[in-house]
């Protein structure tokens, strides 16, 4: 039996959307040992073809779907669905029962995301990386202080 | 009259969603001098209390609202609205016929920043940025040059 230091490290990223799909495609190039799941197969259609990681189709809001996707092993869960609720609900489930070391939930909501912070859940707000991303090649990153 | 040296830096935002009021916060905060159209009013609820700049209530594919939103004299026109297409129009007609001098186009469709980039169109891709933001934090940044 192996243990997670002697194992390659183990990346599980909920839906297959946009972000999950580029997400997956960048861990793969890095050659991490990824799998993807989805509950709706025909989402897969967006991983690209050098993607060498493996694809579950599921609701990973049911426990049973997150073990026949090894979270009891896995180092990173990154929950990218198209709804803020279910990704903070699987990245409670992830680290409170099966205490992955890393988790992060993407959120479409700004407004949440402070809330989340608070319950010690790391979060990603794209809109929020967007419009810094946008302030700071418009004016510098010299008003960093103002956000 | 005044000159563009002369005046504040001016910057139109097209599109009031997540993004727009999100980042007509930071560069209001940072004390520039905003206008954000949308084409439905109701998108300005977004916008923060402490929001000082203009809103105006106008389709931005119609040179007509650009004008009235004085694209002649800005300084940077940023298009958030929710399609790569507009977004694209709107920087095109910023950039060849208004001479604008910072033109950017947020897209949805990571396979068309390439693209838009060859057009010579300065784009922003929540999506990839994200996931960029996501492999950095899961692996490290050693592996920028994986991407």
């Amino acid at each position: 039996m192996t243990t997670k230091q002697e194992r390659d490290e183990y990346i599980i990223i909920v839906g297959c959307g946009r972000l999950g799909s580029h997400l997956a495609r960048l861990l793969s190039k890095a050659r991490k040992s990824v799998v993807v799941i989805d509950k709706n197969e025909y989402a897969f259609h967006r991983l690209s073809n050098d993607f060498s990681g493996f694809t579950l189709e599921a609701d990973a809001i049911e426990i049973d779907s997150l073990l026949r996707a090894k979270i009891d092993k896995a180092d990173v869960v990154v929950a990218t669905t198209d709804d803020d609720n279910t990704n903070v609900m699987i990245a409670q489930i992830a680290k409170t029962i099966y205490h992955v070391p890393k988790v992060i939930a993407r959120l479409f909501e700004p407004s949440r995301q402070q809330i989340y912070e608070q319950l010690d859940i790391e979060t990603l707000c794209p809109t929020i990386l967007s419009a810094e991303a946008l302030r700071n090649n418009i004016i510098g990153e010299e008003t960093e202080d103002l956000k």
